[in-house]
């Protein structure tokens, strides 16, 4: 399981838009080939700062299934309509810094109950 | 629950000394209050690049519970052994960077039997 992590600060105030922009964009990931969900966490101690994990059965089901669909125009337009809550000068430094990640070690936890991590 | 996320760059040749290192520490995550389990995650665009990932019940859990007992002491220690496989000056860029998250939007995944998100 491939998880791409993209870290986005966004402008004081402008939180909520943001927000509801990515519930938006949720059937866009719902319906994507190789895609097993999103979740959006948001910083404890920097409340602008946000991190957008997206689960990909495969590397490929981003780079080449999502990134070559209908899908993909979709979510730009989606990104563009929250993209003034961005925080960031484009020339200084990117607002979203994107990566993809895949496991490499997970202790499991205690508690049978709880949830398995990323 | 809370995330506690740690970007670490590694120098090249380091990874294996730096995951052995992460599994060694899993005994005292294992133990500590609140502790719901640990994931280590390597960067495929980056490969000397990882996220861990710990997950903590409460805030206080990590910056209480886990910084005031003995543990923490045994978890610097083990730190301190792999610390030399670390990338970056300490002036000019720490090599951890270390934030606490919450979830704030999950989108559950199509399939019932995927791994629920982090």
């Amino acid at each position: 399981m491939i998880t791409e992590i993209a870290q986005i600060d966004i402008k004081p105030g402008m939180e909520a838009e943001f927000e509801t922009g990515v519930k938006n964009a949720a059937p866009v990931f719902q319906r994507a080939k190789g895609c097993h969900g999103l979740e959006l966490q948001r910083s404890i101690e920097k409340p602008g700062r946000y991190r957008l994990f997206v689960k990909w059965a495969t590397v490929e089901n981003h780079t080449v299934d999502f990134r070559g669909s209908a899908d993909f125009a979709e979510w730009r337009k989606l990104v563009a309509q929250i993209a003034g809550a961005f925080a960031g000068e484009r020339r200084n430094r990117r607002a979203i810094e994107r990566e993809l990640f895949h496991g490499e070690y997970t202790l499991a936890s205690k508690n049978d109950d709880d949830l398995p991590l990323p």
